[in-house]
Parts: structure tokens; C-alpha cells; sequence
């Protein structure tokens, strides 16, 4: 199997040549790789059902065999996916300052690729083409380093993909597989400082912890979101409970889904009983703070674990507080930086709910769902950034690229 | 002594007040600081020639001795600085983007700070000073884990700067100081990812090698610089000369210096001779390529070592070239991804170079040495990043913030 440093190597010879290739070679490139999907859909298929079969025979749960089976109506998805990429604009060489110096210096700011992108992702197919696709539009070649449970699908996959980049004379080597499916082999691809310039992890909190603990490249945290709901005592009822239904159970298993509801006391007597019956309904499961469970002591009591849990499930828990004081400091105690909501008229407490929670998203009067790239209108996204640094929430195209500064001068000196 | 997690705990917990300061309160604090540096220059300087008696006992080299050593005037000049951070523009709470979704959403972009800074750096004073200011500005809490050598300065400079917050009313806490200086602690340091955002390591080679195979919070890569300097064979040969000595000579010790010049085959006969002849007089040492060698025997040969080398010094390794292919290939092999310049007439070769260079900051016939905070209109500048997440080349105000989207809705639901 070809070594780790051949891997990168290649990898950042070619990242060079990307910047450089005109938005029309790239979105022909993305053209046919989509069209190579639908005329491979067998070949694919094949190969994702000996990923199948093996995960059947190792007994691997439902939710994971889900996200690894294939079907034709999936690949098409995948396909059309690609040509959504192709719609979006290049992210690639937009002046994005130009300021001339007083001795007459012009700085030129320019967008150009961050160059390597590494990802690591669980067994999910479909990253392999989305994150392929993002970061080929934005210029940057790609190393992708999947769950071995998908790594049959995967390979098919990018041998698919690797037709696409041939027929515009693109070298193979923008888009790579890892193949080696080891653990050990990731945790060495976490060092190769030297030829990859970010490494984004796609999935739970135990790999993103991983990536975090071993890498020597620069990390772009994403994905886990603790999310909260706070209903203050002004808020549309009516409204409030329809975002904290549709936050907690439209889709529990994702990330910008809802985790917690927090309600102020003033309301809680009167509205908690229509709206946990409601959510109770819907199938959820509710785990009740000491206050909650002395009104309704049917209810599970809520630990300190739970405060700090992403259930990614029909469960949530409740907690009554005082007031916006004692929601913000739970929030910013138990939240993860994702995506958090205040259903309120209180102007004022809008305002404060905004600036003092610190996350990607903050909602006044909305579901925590539309933290997506889709929804911000980006048009795609590779991820949902949880840290601070280069980018923070949905992650779209123009995310993946970093910036250069050009200096025109006539022979200026210090 | 003070455990770090306490000291963590404390940062993050301020700047998460310290982002909604106004403006007219940080500016204040700042300009109190500024005054107090001046009140207290006996304290100060008394504290520092402390840590310069150990230095001397200790035989540090005179460089270390130089950076080290403060005066009046130095303290003036970091008063100057505090007042320089004052005048410019507040990055935080900028809107940086408003867009409105056919569902009705509001989606706002608006800065905030980093959170909690931590600063890594030797013995160097007056990163103490210029760190706080700009992390402080930027409405982030600040660590710093200054050199051991300098532990006694830097303590009196954090007092006395905490003196400025609490004039305002800012807790300490804003500003502090790891005052444990082992090494040990400083890897602890590095391990607080729950409570420090960024960790921007500011020094040589080793040091920044340390932070990045240690730390577990996002770094900041800043400051190694191999500079190149490529004079093509169209080059007016006179402005090439001006911006070679001075690229080389202004300053050796700092990253925006030149380390190596390239020059185009066609011109070395004739142009060489003038050129190194007056690096020579300026007191340069010259290592040249086999080529270069031959031309001039009483040159060192380089060797493979010196193209990777920053010396920081009066040295300067000498490549001839065949053109500009090779130009680009040596400088995206050897180059650190700083500064790097073209000297030419040619229109064509200075796309190619700005484009196809992977640096930070291209120049086209101008020395590198304008690769500054001051020099870029910034104002001022915590480093220069050679890397492509977050910010790359100077790094200003701005660059110590990220941003938050405030999304406003009436009820929408997905």
C-alpha cells in the first residue's frame, strides 16, 4: 500500500497546481464526476454491499447501516450534489482589499485554497463526495481518511470521482483515498504537519476528541452540538412550542438538534404541563431538573451528566431557572458553542441572549435547526465549526480557502 | 502559586464579560496603562535589572542581554504603543454581513472576540506590553508565559498594567501572568483547551515547534521567515540592488529579512560581480550554489542546510537559476511561507510568481522587509502568521477575533 508521506507529497505538489486552474475546468471536472456516478451506480452498488454484508456479519446497529447502505435514489442525490457545487460561485481569487500605502505601495488581499485538506470521517459514503467536491471547487486537494467499515464504497467511490478529474486532465492525485483502514495509520496521516494544512474530523465526539489529542495539523473542530432552548416568561407561547418541538424532533440524530429546554419559572406551573405532554406525544423522552420532577414526579430526574449529554435522541431535558441570568450561565456552563435559542418578546433579553451566549448561532424566535450551510445560504457545507479560529458555524466554500497578499511596488525600501 | 486551571477559569470567565465592554472602556483602561508605565518606571526598572543581574551571572549572549535590558526610553516607547492601540478602530461587534432567507430569517455576522488568548514567548518584555494591549482591545482575556529570564520585568509590567483595568473597573483577571516559569508548566499550559481558545507562540524556530507538537488549543504559527529575493533577467539592476541590501541589511534579526537571493542565469556574469561586491561591503557573507562557486571561488559553498536556513544574520545563500521554474520550485521547496520577492520588468513573471508562490506576502519589486503590522496599515501587530487557517502574514486587531451569526426569526421552523 502506498506510504502516508507519498500521500501527502503528491498531495501538495498537486494543491499547488489547483489554485491556478480556471473555475470552468473545475465545475467540468464536478460535471463529470456527477455523470459518473449515475453510469457507475452498479459498480458502486456492488461494492457498498460487500461493506454491507460485512457490517451485517459484525452485527453493527441500525443508525450505522443506515448511514452506510447505498441505493440508487442515494447516488443520485450524490450526483446532484455535485452540480449544486458546480452552481456555486468560485471562492478562488477574489480581491478582497486593495489599499495603495502613502509611500505607494498597493496591497492586494486575495483569497487562494488552503492548499491540503485532510478529512476524517466515520462510514458514511456520501462525505466522501460531498467533502471531495467542497474542497476541489475551493482549489485544494483533498486526502480523505473514512471509517474502514465503508472502505469498499469509498474506494468505488473515488475511483468514480478520479474519471472525472481525467477527463479535464486533472491529476488524480486532487482527490486521495487512504486505504489503509488501521488506526494506527490515522493517527500517523494526524502528523503529516508537513503536507497538509487543516485537518476537519466529520463526526461524534470520541473521534473529534481524537483528532484533537494526536494531530500536529491545525484542527477545525465541528459538529457537536449540545443545544439549548430558552423560553422566557414574555415569549409566544404558541411560537415556543412549536420551535422546541420542531428543535427536539424534526431530526433528534443531528447535530443542530435541541437537548435541553430551559424555562423560566414564572411560566413554568401553567405551560410546562401542554408543552412536556406535547413533546411526550412526539415520543420524547423527558428528564426533569429537582423542580421539574416536584411538579411532575413522573418524570426521570435529570443528572449533572445529562446537562452536558447530546442525546441525538427523542430524550430532553427540562430545567426551570429563575430568569435570563441563570439560562445564560447554564448555557455558556453545559452548551458546546453550536447553535442556541431564546423564544422571547422581551427585547431586552433578546439583545442581552445574543451578545452573552458564546456560540456559533444564536436564535431570537427561531429552531436551532437552520444552523446548515444549506439554510444560510451558502449552498453546501462541509461541516458546522464548534472553535473560534478561521471559521465558526456551517462551513461553506468560501470557508476551505485562506488568503495571500500580493505587494506592488517600484522599488520601495525600509 | 496559583494553579492553572484557576487561572484558566478566571480568563475565561472575564472574557466572556470582557466582549461587551464599550469601546470608550477598554480605551481608558488602555490610556491609564500607558500613564502608569510612566508613574512606575523606577519599579519597572528596578524589577528588570534584577532579572538583567541574573542574565549577566548566567553569561547570556548579548542579544539576549539587548532584548532583555529595558530603559526610560523603551518604557516610553511601550507607553506609546498602549496609546498607538487606543487610536485604532474597535474590531469588535462589526457587522460583517446581513442577509435575509426567503423563510424570513434575519442571519447577522457580526465580530466577537477570540475569547482567552494565551501568548508563549522568551525573554522579551515588550511582548508583555503590546500583547496585552492588542489581546485586551480585541475584547480578549489574555495568559501570558513570558521567559523565564525576564519573570521579574514581566511581573512588575502585569501589575502595573493591571493598575489600568482597575481604574476602569475591569477585573484583573483580563491580564494575567503564568508566574511559575517551568518548563513543565508551560506544556500544562498547553494542554488547557477548555478554557483557552488560541495560543499564539511568539519566538524562534524551537519554540514554535514546542507549542505545536505539545498543545492540544488551536495555535497561531508565527514569525519563522526564509525570505527569498529573485532578481529575473528583465530586472532594472540598480532598484534589484536597493532592495537586495536592504532586504538583507536593514535588519538581519527579524523574519522579514532576506535569506537567499536567486538570480536568473542570463544576467549572473555580469550582474553578480557588482552586487556581491556590495553585500560584501556591507558586511554580508556570502554562500553561493556550484555555480555560483565556480564564477567566484573565494566564496563558501552552500550547502543543503543553508537553503533551509534562517539566519538572522549577516549571511546570505546565493543561487544562480536557469529561470523562473526554477526560481518557484526553490522557494515553494525551501521557503517558510512568509515573504517572498520578485524583481523583474516582466509583466508575465510577476503574475506567475504572485500567483504560484505560496506565501503570505508576494512582493513585486519591493523589499520583504514591509511584511509589518505598521508597514500593512494595521496599526499594530501581535505576529505574522505563516500559516493558512484563521490569518495569515501580520496580524492586527482583527485578526484576534472571530465572529458569532445572531439569526432573528418570528417563529420560523424547519
Amino acid at each position: 500500500m502506498e506510504s502516508l508521506i507519498s500521500i501527502g507529497r503528491k498531495a501538495k505538489l498537486v494543491g499547488n497546481k489547483l489554485a491556478n486552474y480556471s473555475t470552468v475546468k473545475k465545475n467540468s471536472a464536478l460535471k463529470y464526476m456527477a455523470e459518473n456516478l449515475i453510469n457507475e451506480a452498479e459498480f458502486i452498488l456492488g461494492e457498498n454491499s460487500v461493506d454491507i454484508v460485512k457490517a451485517r456479519k459484525e452485527e453493527k446497529e441500525k443508525a450505522f447501516l443506515d448511514r452506510l447502505m447505498l441505493d440508487k435514489k442515494r447516488i443520485q442525490k450524490m450526483a446532484e450534489g455535485l452540480l449544486e457545487v458546480v452552481k456555486l460561485p468560485d471562492p478562488i481569487g477574489e480581491l478582497e482589499a486593495r489599499i495603495k500605502r502613502p509611500n505607494g505601495l498597493i496591497i492586494e488581499k486575495r483569497t487562494v485554497p488552503l492548499g491540503v485538506i485532510g478529512i476524517i470521517y466515520e462510514a458514511r459514503p456520501n462525505v466522501t463526495v460531498d467533502a471531495s467536491a467542497l474542497c476541489f471547487k475551493a482549489g485544494n486537494a483533498v486526502i480523505l481518511r473514512g471509517g474502514s467499515g465503508a472502505i469498499n464504497s469509498n474506494k468505488a467511490l473515488v475511483k468514480v470521482l478520479k474519471q472525472g478529474l481525467k477527463k479535464e486532465g486533472i491529476p488524480f492525485e486532487a482527490i486521495q483515498l487512504i486505504e489503509d483502514t488501521e488506526k494506527k495509520t490515522a493517527v500517523e496521516f494526524m502528523k503529516l504537519r508537513e503536507y497538509i494544512n487543516v485537518l476537519i474530523p466529520r463526526g461524534g465526539e470520541s473521534l473529534i476528541n481524537t483528532v484533537v489529542e494526536n494531530s500536529l495539523i491545525p484542527v477545525i473542530e465541528t459538529g457537536v452540538g449540545n443545544c439549548h432552548i430558552f423560553v422566557d416568561e414574555t415569549a409566544d407561547l404558541e411560537m415556543a412550542k412549536k420551535i422546541v418541538i420542531n428543535a427536539k424532533t424534526n431530526r433528534p440524530a443531528v447535530c443542530n438538534a435541541a437537548e435541553t429546554l430551559l424555562i423560566a419559572e414564572r411560566i413554568a406551573p401553567t405551560y410546562l404541563p401542554v408543552l412536556l405532554t406535547e413533546l411526550e406525544e412526539s415520543g420524547v423522552e423527558i428528564r426533569g431538573c429537582n423542580r421539574v420532577k416536584k411538579l411532575f414526579p413522573k418524570y426521570k430526574l435529570a443528572t449533572e451528566e445529562d446537562w452536558f449529554t447530546e442525546y441525538l435522541d427523542y430524550i430532553i431535558s427540562v430545567k426551570i431557572v429563575k430568569n435570563i441570568d441563570e439560562a445564560i450561565t447554564h448555557i455558556n456552563k453545559y452548551g458546546t458553542k453550536h447553535s442556541e435559542a431564546i423564544v422571547t418578546e422581551n427585547q431586552q433579553n433578546a439583545r442581552r441572549f445574543s451578545q452573552e451566549i458564546d456560540a456559533a448561532a444564536v436564535y431570537i424566535n427561531a429552531s436551532t435547526r437552520f444552523t446548515d450551510g444549506f439554510e444560510f445560504g451558502m449552498g453546501a457545507e462541509i461541516g458546522i465549526s464548534t472553535q473560534k479560529l478561521h471559521a465558526r458555524g456551517p462551513m461553506g466554500l468560501k470557508e476551505l480557502t485562506s488568503y495571500k497578499y500580493v505587494i506592488h511596488g517600484n522599488g520601495q525600501i525600509r
